[in-house]
């Protein structure tokens, strides 16, 4: 690669075209176009997010793109939450429509109704349901590719209960789901309760999973709402309990964007360019033959060692192309596979292949143990990179006792600052334009007091960071 | 089912909504809301044909749903072809975009002119690529849930050729990779060259699988069409062949939409409701203990048959809810599960358990050849379920030496009748007005002289039928 990471801004934007993630050069702002390379790799977070969901009895569904005016307007709160950002379909050819129809921004005013529909007695719940689908948002906003864009590819998933009880502990499901699956991607991150005033719009309140972007700021990967009976209320989502009895229902709702692409190349990415973590390589194993003669032995034994990986579970891919090897490390380097497999003659001869791993381990195996061999360094390489990643984050955590000490820390490293804060907005404000830091909000089912750095007040003790 | 088959219009309605495959509820014309077990269906029918296209060097990606309107003009007969069809996005908030969006009603407009920054050299071809997106079209016809509707659901594919030669070729592999898929679902069709008039707006030629429908109409379930060089003309799409010249390129496209589960639910159906061929449904086999005592000893064998089906690669679940066992069968019979599988104590000391397929067939195994039988039983019940609709499409078939004979065959059992045409559109329109019929195409690859119907000229056999 030409750029270095420590150039984060620019190197982000180089790997995204070298490694082929996407083109953005399509002409409608922040709509870029998925590569092959990048989908594929996108494709397997969605699938591992996916199979998180419908092991714990999420059903996959489809709503439409489309919400009627009158229908989007229900919950006040979120209308307005969301205003300025719809975008609205008013035409079929050159006809106007009866009446203007919203693009999708989320699909509470969407699914909600149907549920109003669907559910009507206790039997009926909980329903769970998600859906992976794009989301439109009209950004005004500087828009970045996989980070705020106007064409949102995410899974959003919509739960429904009896009780309050029983949605915050559907929260928790959602939060231990989307935990195993930013783990599975070997990205770390701090699971934060929100302030009241960055509550998602109509939600009761908002956990945010937050990582650590490689210029210290902060990167909300995905998010949980606990939505009280705010939707469901305005909805008219009612059972019949035991007693056949009206009770009124209550909701949560979850989702994750593309930006889970967007971590995984700016948190496990190097000088070289993108690093893969194996669940979500199209390809885990490049065998690349040296050839100096032996050409079609060497492609044979290939072909075999390919055929036995593959059935072992490990995506393989042999590059018979006539360049250099040195060639074929960069091109697989710069795209992330994670492990190459050299071959040549004298390995040929002795029995043997060499397998490097894409952060530079280096190991000669017997031909018979390279199943064994691949998934091991494979898991050990997995390690390393969330290792890696959780002692840059666990480094990037400091605390602040004042907003100039909080201003001293944003101004240099960035990460995340400990502060305490009294829970009122005026104070937050004075967070953000004297400390340069937004309250991210304090942990996930942890409420630890400490003095507001603007007031001096009571408080308690939240995360702030220079948020994407 | 309280409707019979024999009622198809109804029986349709019926099952969808009995089967849980759709809500035509929502309340936006043409777009209806996928139910998990519906989208399940439909999501297995097309993981089947992306396998299908990704094993046939098709890349799968992602591009934009919003197209610019001056980008969408480009290629006049294509704008032409969806003119009055498109919805188009006009505002952000209030504001009015500087510039009106079309959603999607295919994506040739979309993908075009980054094929043309894509594409330098004769390296850079063939291009492959697929997406499964949905495509809107403001149909002004009646909509029909899972055939005619205003929110698509679909895979379109999209190659690019050297030459006129290698696009031809690649015809052909759609063509296979769609007959393949066809066959998959057990759901024979006839391939057909659709007359000029009736190709897709900016194709060279169109070919389209019709499929036989239950009441003797024919219903399109894919196309694919051979471009030629029409859109990489409007759009710039040239490379250097070898000798340093530009040349344009040429184009084929083909889709397959949520019409493949309407035609699955149409041909294999019966009067109990769904049948599903085994390679698209969610659950393959329903175990049913039979609880007179014994209840504990009953599950757990019942859990040890599932893990072992599941391991062996069959869709297994349990039905342990405590309702009558008919009640059970009622229920799976009617959203298709191909199999279930009956243990009572007597099954229980005999070592022995009863496989009951969809279609009637019942037989007493021993537990240890389970697995076994049920992948003999699950195929065989997919042979018979292909052979009895190719039966059915073969008994469709006829033919018409005059349009009076046509339109009695018309007002009878419908069904495909093989006519002469002088391939002149006023004769075309003659057949359809006095004949009831619309003249289909002739078969892929088959030019056989047969006299006009309507002016008794020269002319070639063709297929007509009425189609949805």
């Amino acid at each position: 690669m030409n750029v270095p990471k420590s150039n984060f801004s620019e190197w982000y934007n180089y790997v995204l075209e070298e490694a082929e993630i996407l083109d953005i050069r399509y002409p409608v702002k922040g709509m870029p176009v998925y590569k092959p390379w990048g989908f594929k790799i996108m494709r397997r977070c969605f699938d591992l997010l996916e199979a998180l969901l419908n092991s714990a009895g999420h059903d996959a569904s489809y709503f439409p793109l489309l919400v009627p005016e009158e229908q989007f307007a229900k919950e006040g709160k979120h209308i307005k939450g969301f205003g300025s950002d719809v975008l609205w379909a008013t035409h079929g050819g050159e006809q106007e429509l009866e009446r203007k129809l919203a693009l999708r921004p989320t699909s509470e005013t969407i699914m909600y109704p149907m549920f109003a529909l669907w559910i009507r007695s206790h039997a009926d719940l909980p329903l769970k349901v998600h859906q992976t689908v794009c989301v439109y948002r009209h950004e005004t906003k500087a828009t970045k590719p996989l980070i705020r864009g106007r064409e949102v590819y995410w899974n959003e998933a919509h739960t429904v209960h009896a009780n309050a009880e029983e949605a915050e502990m559907q929260v928790g499901e959602g939060v231990h789901i989307y935990k195993r699956f930013f783990d599975s991607l070997g990205v770390p991150t701090m699971i934060l309760k929100r302030p009241e005033y960055d509550t998602f719009p109509g939600a009761a309140y908002s956990l945010a999973f937050d990582a650590l972007m490689p210029d210290g700021k902060t990167l909300q990967v995905g998010t949980v709402h606990n939505l009280g009976d705010n939707f469901s209320k305005a909805y008219g989502i009612q059972y019949d309990d035991a007693h056949g009895e009206k009770k009124g229902v209550y909701q949560t709702c979850y989702g994750i964007s593309m930006r889970c692409l967007a971590i995984v190349i700016a948190v496990h990415g190097d000088d070289k360019g993108l690093m893969l973590p194996s669940s979500v390589a199209p390809v885990q194993a490049v065998l690349v033959p040296i050839f100096f003669g032996k050409k079609e032995e060497l492609l044979k034994k290939c072909e075999e060692l390919r055929a036995s990986l593959e059935a072992g579970g490990v995506r393989t891919k042999i590059d018979d192309e006539d360049v250099r090897p040195g060639e074929k490390y960069y091109y697989w380097d710069a795209r992330g596979v994670p492990l190459h497999i050299e071959i040549g003659p004298r390995e040929l001869d002795a029995g043997k292949v060499v397998l490097v791993s894409r952060d530079g381990r280096k190991k000669s195996v017997d031909e018979k143990d390279v199943l064994n061999e691949v998934k091991t360094m494979l898991e050990e390489q997995d390690k390393r990179l969330y290792e890696r990643a959780s002692k840059k984050l666990q480094a990037s955590m400091k605390s602040a006792k004042s907003i100039d000490e909080l201003k001293g820390i944003m101004n240099k490293e960035k990460g995340f600052v400990k502060i305490g804060w009294c829970e009122e907005e005026k104070c937050a404000e004075k967070v953000e334009v004297q400390g340069a830091a937004e309250i991210r909000g304090c942990e996930y089912n942890k409420r630890e007091a400490m003095k507001c750095v603007a007031c001096g007040k009571e408080g308690i003790a939240v995360w702030a960071a220079k948020a994407y």
